[in-house]
């Protein structure tokens, strides 16, 4: 297996990032795949948002995972910035063998560079392995996250 | 009492909005009412942002709550728009008036206006009251939220 290469996502890499968002026990019924244009859409408002860095990591080639990145300033604890990552996947064919670790190191260092002194996300209630993989990153399950359709 | 006003908070409102992020049982420790150059520092990148509005509530022209609303971009969901609501304080004295729910009332209209269909928070486990204020104004707590210091 080569190297994980983890890097900005491009417009060609749309499709890819959709089958993994519906590669997912809760994504399935989210998503629709045949459908790529609100996709294309939603790519073009992240890609030039300055605080949006959508990623993907890619093995010989073949993308694996991506996730999103949200820079977020605020004026709470002394004008901290914080990172929100949000849509954490990986191939389900790639799963167990590290490379959830691998990008969430590499996006903790991307939100460092850009100003971020704290990283937080939230995992559906009923990913008791997710809690476990982002605890064993370090992460603590402090808070309770609400969520409301509007 | 007067009518409650919201509004996007401007320059002038840093010194009450510190006041209300401290007035608070979490936030006592973690902000510096006496020295607000960070807090000046990160208005200015927030007030920058077009993703971010800091807003503050007003009565009889003093201000009693502030919330910080981000607006997030994002493929998955079928390219759906999230409101990311953050630092969410009513004035000590003036709460169980109601007011809290006016003000999530609000920037839930500020969000769907701004093209969320989703709005989400994280609440510290601890912040009992809290929940069972979200959970009434319709929010469910799907979600376990995760922090890491970095």
């Amino acid at each position: 297996m080569g190297h994980m290469l983890m890097r900005r996502a491009v417009a060609d890499d749309i499709p890819a990032i959709v089958e993994l968002l519906a590669d997912d026990g809760l994504g399935r019924g989210r998503e629709s795949v045949a459908d790529l244009t609100p996709y294309r859409r939603a790519f073009e408002v992240v890609d030039l948002d300055p605080a949006q860095l959508l990623a993907v990591a890619e093995i010989d080639g073949v993308i694996v995972g991506t996730l999103q990145l949200t820079v977020i300033p605020g004026l709470s604890q002394r004008g901290r910035t914080r990172g929100l990552v949000e849509a954490v996947r990986i191939a389900s064919a790639r799963r167990g063998q590290g490379l959830g670790g691998e990008l969430m190191r590499w996006v903790i260092a991307e939100a460092r560079e850009r100003g971020c002194s704290l990283v937080q996300l939230t995992s559906n209630a009923t990913r008791g392995d997710a809690h476990r993989f982002y605890e064993r990153l370090g992460f603590t399950p402090s808070h309770v996250g609400f969520k409301l359709e509007i």
